[in-house]
This record gives C-alpha cells, sequence and structure tokens, in this order.
C-alpha cells in the first residue's frame, strides 16, 4: 500500500506529562487531520521525554526518514522548555536571540512586561523561520523539515493555518466511513477479500461502543476516489446480503 | 533525574487509525496511570502502522530498551489485525491457535457462533501466556517481557487488573499538582531555581485553560514522598511571596 510517491511526515511529541498519563495526546489528531487535504501522510509518532539528548537523536532520525517532521511542546518560558536549544543542537546552530521573534514578543507585551522568563521565548535557532501565532504571541519556528510547534492544543491548532504555504504536499488523501450494526468477526472474511481485491486503498475496521450503539466502523482511504467508489460498492454488496443495517452516528 | 535501578516501559500503537488523526490514543494515557502506582515509568510511546515489518521491528527494539512493552491494537479479527502474528515472527515462534485461547473462545460463544472470524482470535504465539479479557472474552497475551493488549480503550482498560500479578514494578511514582493563577513567564525563574536545588524529583510546568480558568499546573514528580513535601514548601514560598492565587481545578 505504500507509494514511492507519497510524501510523508513524522511527529515528536516533547513531553513528560504524556508519559506519565498526566496529559492525552491529542496535538498528533489536530496535525494528522490538517495534512490529510494536504497530501502528506502521518507515518510515525514518537512521544518522548524532556531528555535534550533523546530530543536531538530523534530529531536526527525522523528529519532523514520523513519529508517533514513536526515537533509539539517544549518551547514555552520554563526549565523544562528544552526544544528549541536541543533543535539548535541537532542541526548544529547557532542557539540565541532570534531577532525578528524578540521584536514581536517585545511588541506583544506591555512595556516593562517582556521579561527575562519571557525573553526566553525568543531564544531559538538564530537563523530559524518563524511560525506565527495569532493567540498568545509566541512564535513556532522551523529549521529544513522540521517545524516546531507548542504542545497547548488551541495554540498549535491557531499556528497551523499560517503553516500551509511552507509546506509542498501532494493528493490529498480521501477517506469514506461506513458505520455498520454489527460485530467484526461477522464482516472479517467478506472484507478481507475486498481489501485483497484493491491492494491500493487502505481498508480498516474498528469495533465502536458510542451512545448506547454497537457496531464498526470501516474507513476507507486512498488518494483516488473512483477507487474509494468501487470499493464502497462492494462492501455494500455483502453487507445487503448479510442484512446489516448501516449505522448514523 | 534517571535512576538507574528505574524500572522503565515503552508503549507501541499500533493502528493506522491513530495515524491519519481519526482516532485519538487514549490507551497511553490508561497504561502510564496504571503503571505509576507499580512504580514503572514509561520512556517511550511510538505510534506505527498497521504494517508487519515496522511492527516486527518496533517490537524488537524495544524489548531489548525497556524492562516492559505494552502493545495495543490489532489483535482483532479482521485483515488488519496483524499484531499476534508480527509478534510471533519478531520472537521467532510459531503461529497458531493457542490451546487455551481456543478453549476459552469456544465456551464464550454460543454453539455455532464461534465462526472462522472469530476463531482467527485464537491464533497467535503458541505458546504465548494469556492476559484474561473479562469484557469480551478474546483475551490478548504476552511473550517474555511484551504485553500484547486490543486496542478498544474500555476493553483495554478491563483487562490490566488481571496483569498486575505478572510485573514486578519498583516504587510507586507519586505526584503533586500545584495550579495557580498565573502564567508561566511569571514564575520561570524561581522555579529554575527549585528545579536545579531538588535534581532528584522532576518537576513540570504546564498551562491550562479550563473552565474559562487561565493558569499554570506545576507538578512534581518521585519515588520520595519527602521530597515532593520539600519541593512543595519551596514552591509556596515563592508562590506566596509573589502574591500569586492557588485555583482548585
Amino acid at each position: 500500500m505504500t507509494n514511492k510517491k507519497e510524501i510523508n511526515a513524522g511527529i515528536i511529541i516533547i513531553g513528560n506529562e504524556v508519559l506519565s498519563g498526566r496529559t492525552k495526546d491529542i496535538n498528533t489528531s489536530t496535525i494528522a487531520l490538517w495534512l490529510n487535504p494536504l497530501g502528506i501522510h502521518v507515518k510515525e509518532v514518537r512521544v518522548i521525554p524532556d531528555d535534550e539528548n533523546i530530543i536531538i537523536d530523534s530529531v536526527n532520525i525522523f528529519r532523514k526518514k520523513f519529508n517533514y517532521v513536526f515537533t509539539t511542546g517544549g518551547i514555552g518560558p520554563t526549565h523544562d522548555d528544552i526544544t528549541a536549544e536541543s533543535i539548535a543542537k541537532a542541526f548544529q546552530l547557532e542557539y540565541g536571540f532570534h531577532k525578528e521573534a524578540y521584536k514581536i514578543l517585545e511588541n506583544y507585551y506591555k512595556p516593562g512586561e517582556f521579561t527575562e522568563g519571557r525573553q526566553k521565548m525568543a531564544k531559538m535557532p538564530t537563523n530559524a523561520s518563524l511560525i506565527l501565532n495569532p493567540t498568545s504571541g509566541a512564535p513556532g519556528f522551523y529549521v529544513e523539515n522540521v517545524f516546531c510547534l507548542p504542545g497547548v492544543p488551541s495554540i498549535l491548532k491557531s499556528m497551523l493555518g499560517g503553516l500551509k504555504n511552507n509546506i509542498v504536499g501532494g493528493k490529498p488523501i480521501l477517506s469514506l466511513t461506513i458505520n455498520l450494526k454489527t460485530v467484526e468477526s461477522e464482516i472479517a472474511k467478506s472484507l478481507s477479500e475486498v481489501q485483497n481485491k484493491n491492494k491500493e486503498v487502505e481498508i480498516g475496521s474498528y469495533p465502536f461502543f458510542r451512545a448506547g450503539k454497537l457496531g464498526v466502523s470501516i474507513v476507507i482511504r486512498s488518494e483516488n476516489q473512483s477507487k474509494i467508489d468501487s470499493c464502497n460498492l462492494q462492501i455494500l454488496k455483502f453487507v445487503n446480503e448479510k442484512k446489516i443495517s448501516i449505522v448514523d452516528l
């Protein structure tokens, strides 16, 4: 199912709070859903601790392995925010005040409120390109194919819009979901036959228990709408034969 | 902050549905919160696709790197459920019907309902140990230090209880959270000083926007309650000096 021309991405979630279970990561989903229509496939996510060597190693592996890398977390003002410095080290770049970021933050805060703590948010690889932050001032940044975003989900989300022009994607990834009132084992064999006949689409099967309804969601993904449509018809054929109901979720 | 005697774990989330953004992973949080009181530190999470070679490679890396490995997803009856066979290959073990699992499933279903699709859920490394499933019959399994759980969060959660006796942990990981009505940059310097004076505790700082409240959660983590308490006092001291309010969340 791997397409050699496929444009891919890896995501690195930096944060002890996710590893400890305190915080559930929702940034992966936000980034992946934003990348689908840009035709970029997320192939791997790693959640790693606030540890400089691990950040450096992970970034250096991912930036060679994937077309695009997104990191989240660790670009705030506190002692555990070490992403910017680690990225500078990964690329062997100078780390210090970024002139443009400094100006943005200086203008953002009232006179006298651009404190030492806040100034730290202007420190990054000095020649990085900025990712503007319409929510809370402090910009993200990118170096080559590595895009560094904050960990706070609402702020991250608000910064993605401004990033679109810096990314060259592929064919949009399309998907279709069919929700069935059945159990997986009832459809496993027929679904497997459809997948074997349609190697270029990706068919996933996911049990759900939602709002008192129990069933299976079948998700068909491809860059080609007509292949999705054809697959859909083949699935509806056996669904109909087995007298399985389609459910609205 | 790394303790050499520390017992650690890695989690491998297997599933295209997480990479596509369709599903938000909450199993990491469930497993990590369950491991904290057992004294096992989650050090890395990887989210990987339903791809045999990638599963095999990831499992072989993780089982050497960590004391315990937990995989989630891919043990159901459909064509995209390839975890059990991949684990057998990773360990170079025979893959086939597991006698005990077969019996459990045969008893679980009504006569005539133990179909071919359902029988697939009894296939795994034939000498694996089972993880019983009080919710939906089909067991998970483990081989050496690799524990394979399902992807459906409620089922996974119900299976953890039975697993406790198969895991040897360390000192429980304790934590304390202080929620402050402030912004990170206001406390960054003082917090950093406390962290520097208390290298053996892990202090995290996390901005929150919840229920109309804006602030910062400070999380202190350690295996040693008195070190947490001492750190707490040092934080409360500067919080008090700066006249910052503590918030109930």
